[in-house]
């Protein structure tokens, strides 16, 4: 199988924003551990980040036909972004959310996701290791 | 007279996307047909469409003293877009907003678009036919 | 085809009312324009107006069988009328939805139509113009 | 004891009208075995129907003095007629009030009943059962 | 002057109804001291009555041109009947609000009236003298 | 047919507690009266009542391929236990809800049920009556 | 009969502020008249101004055993003060609620005066024939 | 490492109930899984299902100085008890919230879990697959 | 006289959970205190916690004529239980609510007890004096 | 120690107002009382009542440095004044909050105290009662 | 020009109260500054601070015909009080609101000022230059 | 010091657009103005402008070990930019938020600003002043 693995918005700061909450491993750092692990159960795993909503749409509407499933942190977007939530929902391939952070014991407006309604699953509040749990949903 | 066709995020895959919502035709074929119609009643028509809500503000601004009204489908941007409704607001060019299915009777998000207050009308639920019928409220 | 235009309570007042929401025409010039416009395109057409919410309810039900397609303009019953609601969904006959005011422009409790949800489609903010845009989305 | 049977708006289209949700069976039909049922326990029953809010408001204040009690399907106008709900309470005939399908299990909107405060009791969910149950409601 | 005192839906019933809320006078008895108190002060009365909402909107509609002022207790109307809001705010005849009791001190729905922006004044709380000082606003 | 009439909190005090709301019969009275009911038209009927949420939710479950229909008044729980609304969805065996006293002229909170949406239907205010009716639901 | 007319916080700048409003005529200049009118009647009236809250207190717990009856205009305190609500719950002189403006045509802060309920009754939207009209509520 | 796997109210029906939500392996078969699971990674793991939220509360204050951690699917427990969330808040032992379903494309009321703002994190949305993931956070 | 101190969900962990909102004193040593309080003032007291909402309710049941009052602390039950807010309303024995900690310095959701309102009075936040306070309410 | 005693708007009315709900002992009569206690105990106390929002906050400013607590029943202003929060939260005397009656078995408006949260704790509901175990709570 | 310097309640703590937030000198420290700052900028200023809300509407009523702007700080006067803000509307002195700490940075109550829409400007979260920077903007 | 001017969506209009709200000078105009200020009193300043959400989180993001402080004014994005308010709490950079006019004076949706809490503080309503007074904040 083949992973977009895609980030959204500020998580090109992981690492040195707000440590006690995302942990001090650079998303660079991140994605080669996700990289090896992929490859390890025998996948493979592309990455993409940006800090614009409307690039990480069109990254979603090209993954049809490449990808397998997509593993989205999408950030801050997460909170208000229908129009990514349109791009997941117009497209067939499986989405797992996920979250470094619990965002439910974080801001009120963290609470609640406009995407998960139309991901396939979301994992949460295990720090990196939420994108590893995410990834393996898909050959489990 | 002389108008912009501007179409919002994911509008890019109409007739790929939830065909039962959008119908099966390309964008590209409806503006085809849109230019045909503007031409048989003797006006010229430009397309623009985008993923990113910024260059929809940037296409309304550039509108001014160029297009004598603007059909507008700001796509999922219709629902949170503040930054859209201001550029809206700040030219003088009318625009009307146009969507291809009844967005009342799906997802409660869609029943607000706060867009609408400042467009001259809407036309909404005809598919196709709404960018037609907008777009020849301008000549009657 | 054949259609019924259906206006609700106080739009017999138009032309006389807010002309500078409603223009100066009255009801009977715009039904006999509507009147010129269907049969120019080979349709016919009736007309019924009431302030009664009830009758507007029966003119729906009869419509059954008679009309091919509604143009209704339910006035301010717009915002409340459950029972003009499930007359309409209770009828196979189409609804296509008028308004002559951009509503999303005025009071807040103007934003919110019960109906719409049930209609086909919604033309509004053209002024009279709403109408012919409604009748033509039924033979587009 | 001597019934009044009242119907609110639309019900006249029982039989016609969303079959699934409402059954097949015609008002008249329903009509005609509530009366055989009210003669079966020695018991007499009117009829009526309206869909004119305001007929069903002075159909219940005549029916003091006459009537020992009411069996109500205000239909669409339970939502929002406070006139309906202000007519119960001015008299002193009891009201059962019924719905023949679960409005608890249709659109957010059938959920409150303004009536049902000043109403002895509510049926609803039984299809024609409903009103059978509610006219004995007033004799065990 | 000219005046119209308009009662809406079950106001026919005072003096019958929960005499603790409006007394024990019925309309006509409290008309006839209207009638009598207007002449007193050299203006005439007419009064009407209806149960149906839209006969008080086309009361509303006709009152201009023949009359000086309307004296309205729309009953339970007031609050929730936008299409007499929108008859008073369509006519140029001033509308003098009332309410025989203390509608804040009932319950919840009736702490809100939809007609009293449109309206000049609103008096309430004074029993059948409401009516008498709504009229009196006219020349005082 | 076999039935399970299925009491929640707090009404094993029936008859005890605030008479002039639930009457001064007790629960056993009731019951007897019910099975006695039952028997005069030739069914079974047997009789469970637990202050435990999880009680009720387990009787529930195991009412499957024992009883033909459930007559339930889970008293409080009525306004709050999703965990008794998932044991009703999950079985096949049909709920008929039941509360002696008219809960909507009580009581905000006892204007909601979560219940009801998963029941057959709904029987209220009717005193002792309204189990029989309930139970009457599904043999007619 | 002896009156309180009570005014409250910035009625003092009546004629001075908002003109359009309040009308350009004094306090004093419309108590004078009132007090005419009262002499007129045969009855009595005492004036009081605070733009204290506590201060509005104390005088109608202090109107106990003097004043027949209290004319209130509390201005912007109407809108939040419990304080001033208590103080008229305590007293066993009656109150008249009186506001020269159309309170429900201003600002939505305004359409709710906390002090209503504990009030006979009020009058609204008449300029200074509101408190003619209030004070006469006593002797009609 | 040991592990405590605890699971709410109807989840003993997992694989009779609503089989396209759930999916149709029993919940011991489920367990059995899952202990294997854990003893191929060298870990211990407990089961516990109860339908009463009291013994939730029990077994969670019972899992300090046992288990090194829970993974809790506490079915619709999750969306309103507070009695659970505190015994969570109250022990040291972390938990890894689960569900089966993706609750956020269900009913409203499950789209809130009053649970997870005291979890470690959440894993929703994999079928039986959340379970494995949810315990794996433990190790990884 | 003869009291009954009662504890709901987690407040056996009293001493252990959370020591710098509930002190580091056990229930069972703030129990032996309070029993000592009583015999000092003549009086007798029993004591019962228990996980399960529903014993609760049982407790409240049968405390009729053996108690002469109750000390509650429901625990987070406060937050939501309205069967034992009907418990103790359908009982005649007196409650005193208490609450350890301030409540309306902690989370929003434990701003609101639903019991409060049918229990006599409220005393929270002196930690365990909380007790010995509402105990000493009973004989002032 | 030494205590203020600190009574707000509307208090100096106690025993002539409602005496169904503050009992018929004057505020006089009550602080009598509690120096008597306050002084059984071997501590001293002082009172101030005021019905200007003001005097209080001015009151609990100059409260630090001369008195070891405060006892307060700021009645209506206990609702809404922010002001009173402020001056509490500004000092480091603490502040044990009381209530004659149980606000939450009245008005909606007195079920929140904006007070509360920065105070120490709170009795409510005991009647003059509430005073003493308010005071006692500072040497307990 | 000549301007006002006017702080509302529990400002005369500052330097005394939650120094973290409102910094460690007193207000008429920090209008010593203000004075010779105006001084420097060859205007005038006075001073006034009370804690009684209406003292500051009484200020701001005498501003007009004196002052050519005022330097508002109304403390928690601010959230509720529409007295200040009609008192600000009422006179043509421009106002400048400030507040030293950053209000929506704290409690949700903080987050709403009724007064801005009737002011100039505001400057908020500066400290005590918060005052430096509203009296600059009306030389600017 | 050396600051950044950072202007989010439309404001590339200034002078252009709604002149009666923002004034007739260009944006330039006013960097130039600014630019000016900043070298008088010593200090540099940089400036970008984009229509771009995300172009606005990367200059943010960009501003650490550059600037000592932003001067942001990000129009229409500061009323629900989660991604902004995210990038501003990501890094060490203080952040002075302005708005040339009273927001709180225009529409509901421009009352609330998401972005407020993370900044050190806030000017607005003083036209292009907002800016001067805003990048003066940091040298006072």
């Amino acid at each position: 199988m083949k992973f977009l693995v895609l980030n959204g918005v500020n998580l090109n700061l992981t690492g040195r924003r707000e440590r006690d909450v995302y942990g001090g491993e650079s998303l660079d750092g991140i994605n080669a551990e996700l990289a090896a692990f992929a490859a390890a159960h025998g996948h493979e795993v592309d990455f993409f980040q940006s800090n614009l909503e409307g690039e990480i749409c069109t990254a979603i509407q090209k993954a049809e036909g490449t990808y397998d499933g997509i593993i989205l942190n999408a950030g801050a977007f997460s909170h208000y972004s229908y129009a990514i939530r349109d791009a997941i929902a117009a497209v067939k391939v499986p989405v797992a959310e996920v979250h470094m952070s619990n965002v439910h014991a974080r801001e009120e407006f963290r609470h609640v996701s406009v995407l998960t309604e139309v991901c396939r699953g979301e994992v949460l509040g295990f720090g990196k290791h939420s994108y590893f749990l995410a990834m393996e949903s898909f050959w489990l």
